[in-house]
């Protein structure tokens, strides 16, 4: 282990100079929502390339339709697996801007925190991986495995251009590895670091159910025609059963039961419903029958209702049946379930609940199946010793209830397993003003990280 | 009947002088929602009074904290009924100016219609009462009761200040009267003139669902939470059952059977359900079970959505919990139920179906309780036979399906009757661009008002 006490070290000796690089990375206004701010999106490219660059690794900057990849890798190393890092150096727009205490763009220690934008989401997070690359270099002079970097401009908005490179021919070889290691998501809480093994999948549609050619006045028409915002309430209210059980015809006959290990593992997280619901500003908790609060949002799939809207929205009282009401709706998958079966579920569900006088229009929006890996891999034991080592503390093995398309087409694409290190808090305002990093974190990260690729290069490649 | 034939021959003659005189009406832009318009809407109120001062009545501008009241009345005729004409000279707003044919107050003459702002509603509809007041004072040198007028300014947008006038204790004597007449409303098809002999009520509200505190991301908390779309979903579902039945608790507690008598009546209308589906663009006609098309419209209570608004309504798909939704929604009331008492149903049934973790808020927006008018009544009979002959058919007794507020108010102000005339047609587009009015209807609607004076005065007083 000598060769990681020199790292550590060395690690120990270079967190000012860390520090500054991320300050760096974070001044440049690296916005991908907003055309405005092309120029500082190309800019965090360069930026990011220079860093891969300088820790001595090869580097590519791969030009797309859009910002462009950055792509670098370590040596070869033969008979050890290889790693592909992915992360992003693109950002959240900073409205609200007003709500800032300090500039989003000037990032400022307070309390132990980094603010900025992107401190956590994600240049923060993934940078811990290229200054731990850097640290194997300065110190050892190459990495004990091959270590490769994709990292885009634009996952804030869709991933749209990585998606296309992976589809081309080459992207296979040139990506090709065992494992893909993501840092872009959190803890279970704070000193409690977690890997994510499990993410759900969506599947997200918009509805409109149209009556009548045009608004009609509900003194005259009312009780003569199918008011389409009644229609649709009493359609929406029928996609959930008393005990929070999706409708949909053969919804669940591709969700595996949860193991019991999982059950218990996450039990044993004694998740505290009644903060929770304090935290939210809810009375009480609610979802599917027979699952606890972690189960119905890491592991069972759900319905949410995002946007409704029909007729007369301002002051005061209009009184009209308006001819339109429509809504946007997603169900979150868990691993098995496909987003095209669940389309076809949401048409033979509407074809046979349309009632009279009222048609109704789905539109496919978007979807991606979720994705879930072996908790019990190699690869999950080496980021378990490394995080421990580096945070003081055995992570937990948690799922997550969003959804990450770009995971899953990277898993099926490449064949490898994925690995969910989140060095972020929940409190990190990820999208929200005054986003920060904690400090202590971003140096445990790189510590982690450091230690991962040793223990990685000891699993068989 | 010599007098009658006179009159018949006066009016005749006065056509073009009538016509004119609409015009000039028509000219002065009085939309009494616009500020802007303010000066138009008491060149109106003006206008109005010199006509009635002309045709020889005692008139009276009546100021008020918004547009003047106009008030006008002919001599006490002992042992004879007083009838009051209510109308209005304001109009709606002319908007969307760019789909007139003709400027809006530039009145225009096409195929037998005069197209203007207010042509129908209800400047020319109200002056065929003015006129043929004029009609008597200059052939017959009075009128053959006492006829008074009390003209408003702000019907179009709540009739607020002759509300705050009809509960000022010198409002019953100055408006005492056996009968109010009205015309503001439409024939029942071209061709068939009606009367109609009831309005519906209504109670409106505004529905506020709250779940947490602000939105979630619904990957991360989906499953974990109440939505507050799917809560007000569930809960408008919930108001209508199967059969289209309102669900509050002793919602039909007051609500009268139908009298076989109206049922026989209006089936005879031979209401054509597939030709009025056809015009609305609909499939198919829905409704409470049980009741036929027009007496769901006329004489059943009703339940409707006017507007519906949650979470996201823009481009695309975003994941959230909405932290709120909202919905506007009315109950058209039949006589003998009150607003008060269904807001308190309403609020009961909130209560009795608030699911966990939401906070449901209930506004109430406005209410006014439904008309009905005995259909046998001799003021009833005296219209049938003024209308038979300037109409050359019989009008139909029918029921309106809107509301007027001040219509009940007045009738439970005064003690009077309510004899509903309605000059205009469907298509006239009260509200719309390029409203008219049939010129050959403005003709027959002064002839049938100077008839109806005649005949009510044969009414006991």
């Amino acid at each position: 282990m000598s060769e990681l006490n020199a790292l550590d070290q060395y690690l120990q000796q270079s967190q000012p100079n860390h520090l500054e690089l991320l300050k760096r990375l974070l001044r440049i206004p690296s916005v991908s929502a907003d055309p405005a701010y092309k120029d500082g999106v190309r800019q965090a490219a360069i930026a990011v390339l220079d860093t891969l660059a300088t820790a001595g690794l090869e580097t590519e900057l791969i030009e797309t339709d859009g910002p462009p990849l950055v792509f670098a890798q370590s040596p070869p190393v033969p008979g050890k697996p290889v790693a592909l890092v992915y992360g992003h150096y693109d950002v959240q727009p900073p409205d609200p801007l007003g709500l800032w205490k300090t500039p989003p763009f000037e990032p400022s220690e307070r309390n132990g925190n980094l603010y900025a934008r992107g401190a956590t989401d994600d240049k923060g997070q993934m940078l811990t991986h290229v200054l731990s690359a850097a640290a194997w270099k300065a110190v050892e002079q190459q990495l004990p495995m091959q270590v490769k970097f994709l990292i885009e401009g634009e996952e804030e908005v869709g991933s749209e251009q990585f998606e296309a490179f992976l589809a081309r021919p080459e992207a296979a070889e040139k990506l090709a590895c065992d494992v893909v290691v993501i840092s872009d998501s959190g803890q279970y809480a704070p000193g409690q670091p977690a890997i994510t093994y499990g993410l759900r999948g969506i599947a997200y549609f918009e509805l409109h159910f149209s009556g009548p050619k045009q608004d009609l006045h509900s003194g005259s028409f009312g009780g003569a025609v199918n008011n389409p915002a009644i229609a649709l309430s009493k359609f929406l209210a029928s996609i959930l059963d008393e005990d929070g059980r999706i409708q949909l015809p053969g919804f669940y006959d591709s969700v595996k039961p949860l193991e019991q290990s999982e059950r218990t593992l996450w039990n044993e997280l004694r998740f505290d419903d009644e903060q929770f619901a304090q935290q939210l500003g809810v009375s009480a908790l609610l979802g599917e029958k027979g699952y606890s609060t972690l189960e119905r949002r890491w592991a069972r799939p759900t319905f949410d209702i995002h946007g409704l809207w029909s007729g007369y929205q301002g002051e005061g009282g209009k009184t009209i049946i308006p001819a339109k009401a429509s809504a946007k709706i997603s169900f979150r998958l868990v691993p098995d379930q496909s987003p095209q079966e669940v389309a076809l579920q949401l048409q033979q569900f509407v074809d046979s609940h349309t009632p009279a006088g009222v048609r109704v229009e789905v539109i496919d929006l978007h979807g991606g199946p979720g994705v879930v890996v072996d908790p019990h891999s190699p690869f999950i034991a080496a980021a378990q010793s490394s995080i421990q080592t580096a945070f003081g503390t055995a992570p937990v093995l948690i799922r997550e209830g969003g959804s990450i398309p770009i995971v899953a087409a990277m898993k099926d694409k490449l064949e490898a397993d994925v690995l969910l290190l989140g060095w972020g808090l929940d409190d990190d305002g990820a999208h929200s003003p005054n986003e920060k990093f904690k400090i202590a974190d971003f140096y445990r990260g790189i510590r982690a990280s450091t230690h991962l690729w040793h223990h990685l290069a000891e699993v068989a490649g």
